[in-house]
């Protein structure tokens, strides 16, 4: 998408496969930075300290980490190191450790310029999550357009699921991009989405970049502009959706959602596939509980233009913070995938074929 | 209540009627600072920066601002500049009209020592808030008795309603600490409250000055814990309760009511009976605004120890700040007032008779 009017992806190679180049997440929003990585040991320290993060990124990332390894050696003693490092670096997201996985199948039977191999391969799983998201806002922006009635279409957000958290256009913001692109008038209100902001530092600057219409708020302020008329459509991104149609994200979304069924608003995530766990069919899923730190210190911009940290709670006082919560089904109208939208009867008819042919 | 295990209220006058001091809740939580105000133009000062807050706490306020100012020139003139200043002070705090209009109405007739009486009647209004919510901690202590089961009581508050929005006890927390200083095991999550962040500020200083066992959350995070069984009921304070049972408080209020609800959890709000508004019928409370600054920025303690203020959003991103919304009398449990405790049945009653008796 654009940054500063030009096209941008959140990951790119060099032409000649030598380094990959990723726009720094953490100076976000307030610089603009782009860091060039030429060793795995980079891409590691970048996944790690989220310089690049967003799921479906995170994927891409680490199966250039792995085209990295390659070109410095390429034997299968390295591509086995290469592969526990990156797995390492962030054990719990799931996409990470499919695109290694991916990776390391697709070069085992390859000895002979394998390094090129590798590079390829690697693009080969960032256009794939870049055509998977262009699906995805492309049945989300039909729904969009079935409702709309040339006036203002007003979405919500919760959290980031923008291009910013894949290679390009992003899960819930695929959408909406699709359908300002096409001349729709939609406005965003964005969730500044407490603890790690993702919404007021991440949501907010991809689509002032892009030149989308937006308002950050609260998270405290969503139900409100739910009861007041203000809000057409949620849509969301998910961490995992259950075969019985329960959302898995970022913690507030259920809070959201329950104002959404409240007043009769669509409430929608928007995922690949894959982040449907056919496996699990009901609200089993274990939530992590992230460093209170994350609740009692604030990160932004200072007076004298430097990046800060403040503390925003009492010292003597304690903090909990649950980084994810579940919404589950009877709140939620559809699932938008690059497959098509899926209601609870859709995903239920689904995981029975599934199932069946594990 | 406690301060550094010394009782403290939130104001106090001068035992020869010289000055009055309070806690500079500005500076709150991160320092401890009593601040002696000598003068009408320095309470009006107070109030407009917000050293005092908390609607009953600036009803007392203003009435020892007219006070001081009739110790300096106790003419009728006097009188109404002081008054007239003190209300343009914070225009939208109903308690502060109200906590003048009755301190001019009682010295209308005196013309003797009319500053002592005028100190007299400040300390009355003061003193009848203490009273007021210490009925009210006990109406809301006798509810929670109800429910102990002998483990931890966990509830769950939004915003400040602590004894820091009033001259004592508090009205959601006066329940709390009567329970607790009954030897109750209680537990409070408190939640954030962005924007002003009142909870994690306010709430969660004064829980922990007074030894209250409390936790921090972010605004996102109380739907989740009442979920997962963690919520035993929730209690808020409001600005406005209707006559309907509607209750308008501190922006995200809603959100937490719907999930209570959704989990069958009790949901109170804890105000003084003036606060219900026998007036209003339905949810048409206009809900004001206020400034975007107070998104797009935050205020905490730097790393070397001083307050430091940063901007949270991007450059280019717009904000919106609703400050309250208003929840449904549907998802109310009840209304704890230092009378009794109301649900909507009984607010029905109350509310012929009063309209009956205008």
């Amino acid at each position: 998408m654009l940054v500063n009017a030009q096209h941008f992806r959140t990951i790119w190679p060099d032409p000649r496969c030598k380094f990959v180049e990723v726009i720094d997440q953490t100076k976000l929003p307030f610089q603009f930075e782009v860091v060039r990585i030429n060793m795995l040991e980079r891409m590691v320290t970048a996944i790690r300290t989220m310089q690049v993060r967003g799921a479906p990124l995170i994927g891409a990332a680490a199966a250039y980490g792995i085209a990295l390894a390659m070109l410095e050696d390429d034997s299968d003693e390295n591509l086995a190191y290469a592969a526990d490092l990156l797995i390492k670096s962030r054990p719990t997201a799931i996409n990470l450790a499919w695109a290694v996985r991916r990776m390391a199948i697709g070069l085992q039977g390859v000895h002979e310029r394998r390094n090129l191999a590798a590079w390829r391969l690697a693009a080969e799983i960032a256009e794939e999550d870049v055509a998977q998201n262009q699906k995805i806002g492309q049945n989300g922006y039909d729904l969009i357009k079935g409702l709309y009635k040339n006036k203002t279409f007003n979405t919500l957000t919760h959290c980031n699921a923008g291009w910013l958290a894949t290679v390009d256009y992003g899960t819930a913001l695929a959408p909406i991009y699709a359908a300002h692109d096409a001349g729709l008038s939609v406005h965003v209100w964005v969730d500044e989405t407490r603890p790690r902001n993702q919404g007021a530092s991440l949501t907010a600057w991809e689509l002032a970049q892009h030149g989308v219409p937006h308002t950050v708020i609260t998270d405290n302020a969503g139900g409100h502009l739910m009861q007041q008329g203000q809000v057409d459509m949620v849509i969301v991104g998910a961490d995992r959706v259950t075969r019985t149609g329960d959302v898995c994200n970022k913690i507030g979304t259920y809070l959201k959602a329950l104002a959404a069924y409240d007043n009769k608003i669509p409430f929608y995530a928007a995922v690949p596939s894959p982040t449907i766990d056919w496996e699990i069919a009901e609200s089993s899923i274990e939530i992590e509980h992230r460093h209170v730190d994350e609740v009692a210190y604030m990160t932004g911009l200072s007076e004298n233009g430097s990046t800060q940290t403040i503390r925003v709670i009492p010292e003597h006082s304690n903090a909990l913070n649950p980084a994810f919560d579940v919404t589950p089904a009877r709140l939620v109208t559809g699932i938008i995938t690059e497959q098509g939208i899926f209601n609870t009867q859709t995903l239920h008819t689904l995981a029975q074929y599934q199932v069946g042919n594990k």
